[in-house]
């Protein structure tokens, strides 16, 4: 009917517009053409050459944070990650070390000459935590923590969003885009897989997803193969996977001794496995030749 | 082998350890074995007589809201919900009022004498909202926001827990448990959908998980099926089967004129509606010789 | 733009057509308003009065088969569920006694007065299985083994149409439209779960399917609560959100020693809790008010 | 207590049964530790240099056909994909060529010199579709057509299983065994995406099932990036995510001209823009020291 036509003629139109907004989203490609790149620690997150950042689930000491970071300087590489206050899903986990663990990260940071990433979940500790960490992790189960995503907005700080368990791509930009709509962008996005109903890996990693969000934001995008996998031997796999598809660059887990981990004990490196780990990535980037 | 014996023995005492420690969660029906029942404004949810709460997704303005209070309070019910602080996907999109919604909320509760139901999303709202509301609300996006639920588990507050989008009953429990392991046992648990790869509805009400909540908790168990479903037709059918299988009440959403809200006008019922699924409610739960 | 105006003014004509499509499906309310009724061995199903098939996961036995009908017979009802040929992950499962056990089927229906249903997996085990069984039942799996659908369109016997393990409703109701458009309009659509993250259950019941369904399809739609949850302790409670909701009956499982069942023996009643599970449904019903 | 360890003890046992039952599966690494390798028209999938099936969802003429087959034989590939039995979501859509189809694929593939993969959808199709292809392949639908497994089992042709929407990789790899539990053991796997929630893309393509499936099991794994994706525009990188993960070879998608193609037309890829693909992935190949 006629009617009909009109009502789906209107409808076209509030989707059109819907579009137009989409448009409009500062992460979005068509708002820059060019790819953000997000400089830490004098690492150029998003030009081209892989970035890796690797370290402990938790700190949970210092030598314990030395010894991962001794490996990782030793590599070359400029940055590491840590966890000081940590998301359990019981309370009565081991919770991080919280400032504590901070200012061990700085000065392990300091001492071996890394950048040092870590999660903040909650407004109130981020004026703190500013003094000591270099890029602000706001974790998956806080990727829709809002007032959160906007604090780190207001800061100059970079910020590496992780996607939510169970986040569409759609609401992981929009995340992205509260954050750069308080005046921050130097956004870094993280897949790190998400929640299906198989069990044979802690979560699926959403591969093209990585695509996905290079086309549709400037961003630069890092795959965590650790949590998406939950799998010690999937990790080089998938890293492989990560960088032939796009990805600028990939976090993973190390640990001096994982059976004894606080956290994550069963899919952190140890640093052995690490070397060996970071020896084959190295080999299949200069066959992909990737330099880095 | 004798030695995988061993460790497969090894491992049964790990998990034994494990089954203990979640006996001994504060929430377990096995720490306590009588129904905890939560009373705000003389309503008591979880003592057997199913609890409702309606009232509109957004405080949109005084009139609006004591418009659904009257309607509400015409019905002999004492409580009302209200968002102020909206956790919305886009950053563009209305946010609610604010303090200013949560302040029109007890104006307008005290007049019609409900007990108002907001949504907190940081805890540095948490102080000043103290004086505004009769029950925290902590909304999915947020079940895993641990420095929230601790913050509202030192109050002495009822909380109203929601489900989140992908969280598992286990990981339901834990939240729970961090707002309880503060000294708070005034909390309600609420049901609203979980994601899936279903699009015929917003979300799949996950109906199971409220019998298994009453058997694993002491605490009340609403179903919100607004949220659940994103679907007017189905508001009724579904709250008759959440009262069926035991839920102690439900949650919806009413709005004096729908399609004019500033968020969810899809699924919130207008007043007219709202008398037709009460009385329907009523007389289904008269039929199933329910009080209420 | 004009153009993209136009563009989506075309995509929207395209939608309609689908739409109008949509509305000529033959199992569509739309196309036929008053439900279907099926009858099977003087059962009516969807007439009003809840149908309940039970019986055991698989016929292992005359003996096993025959002390189930019995408990069904006692209580009244007509119909027997029991499954001959299993569709089992494993090969090395028990794989069901074939045309044996279609045989014991008809043999212990004919004894008790009971219609049986059950299930065919594949089109060549019709013609012959068309002897033994009141109802075709095709199984989850087999949702979108279109051979097999057309195939049971052909027949003139009622067929029992399980909702696949992942199928959206969209693909369930088409799958249902394969028979119907052979000429077989005897069908009965069944819910019994959907594959989700959770995992305190086997799968999560999809209950507002029902309604759904009910508004979509005139075709009547039973609630398997043994699939669904895969626990004896949720049988009763999903039976009666089943019932409260609109479904046309329920399925569930009964064997006379589950512990020692070839198939599913963690979640068939044993016959003394069939007695109790269909006691309480009765007290349920008639507090509803509805009549078996 | 005692008892209840004693219980563990006994579930442990059980547990370690089921493991060594794992063991013993015909298609598991541990029964067999080399590769296994299927030889089709020359081509050895499985042997460490990628294999390409590229061809029409559907045959739907010989002049479609034979335009594809031409430039996949321009590229020196061996093998050729074309469906004629289509299983389809509604009844009234095109539903393949069937018998016509498998003719004209046999037709082409031997002016071209191509092996054809088709599918079968039902096992009373497979004895006279075996003279007409090269691989039976058994699509994600079937995955659990438990007869059609155990019918393709019995052939001495190839057969590429693909993986059911939400089937687990447990289930996948059992699926298989049903085919080489009949002695036929030339078998390739296929991961074409699973169902998620995220609707960005039309599956979500779980890449860490290759290597997952390569450590479990001796058979090839090719990915099916038309399928997983339904995106024209993310099959070059999901094809080189699968190549860099370890898979053995990639399927997609062809067609003279998508726009018209009677199934599937958002996702193949046009003549042109499969020269490009091709062109892209021997590049990323050559750099990867992969020879084809």
């Amino acid at each position: 009917t006629v009617e009909h036509i009109f009502k789906e003629i209107f409808k076209s139109a509030l989707k059109l517009q819907e579009t137009d907004h989409k448009k409009e989203l500062l992460v979005s490609r068509k708002q820059k053409k060019e790819d953000t790149i997000v400089t830490i620690n004098g690492e150029t997150v998003g030009q081209g050459s892989p970035t890796f950042v690797f370290g402990p689930c938790a700190v949970e000491s210092y030598e314990q944070t030395a010894l991962v970071a001794e490996a990782i300087s030793h590599k070359g590489l400029k940055l590491m990650r840590g966890g000081a206050y940590k998301p359990r899903t019981s309370p009565y986990d081991f919770q991080g070390l919280g400032l504590e663990g901070l200012k061990i990260l700085k000065e392990v940071g300091a001492k071996y000459g890394l950048g040092v990433v870590s999660e903040i979940v909650t407004p109130a500790h981020l004026d703190e935590a500013l003094d000591y960490i270099d890029v602000i992790q706001i974790g998956a189960r806080n990727m829709q923590n809002f007032e959160l995503l906007k604090a780190a907005g207001e800061t100059k700080k970079p910020v590496l969003l992780k996607r939510g368990l169970a986040a569409t791509i759609d609401e992981f930009i929009n995340a992205a885009e509260y954050i750069i709509s308080k005046g921050n962008d130097q956004i870094i996005l993280c897949e790190r897989g998400i929640r299906t109903y198989e069990k044979a890996t802690r979560n699926t990693l959403d591969i093209s997803a990585v695509p996905i969000l290079k086309q549709e934001t400037h961003l630069p995008v890092l795959v965590d193969v650790t949590h998406s996998t939950g799998r010690r031997d999937l990790l080089l796999p998938c890293a492989k996977a990560a960088i032939a598809i796009g990805a600028d660059g990939v976090m993973a887990e190390v640990h001096p001794d994982p059976a004894v981990a606080l956290s994550d004990s069963q899919q952190q490196m140890s640093i052995p496995q690490f070397d060996e780990f970071y020896n084959q990535m190295q080999q299949f980037m200069k066959n992909y030749q990737i330099e880095k």
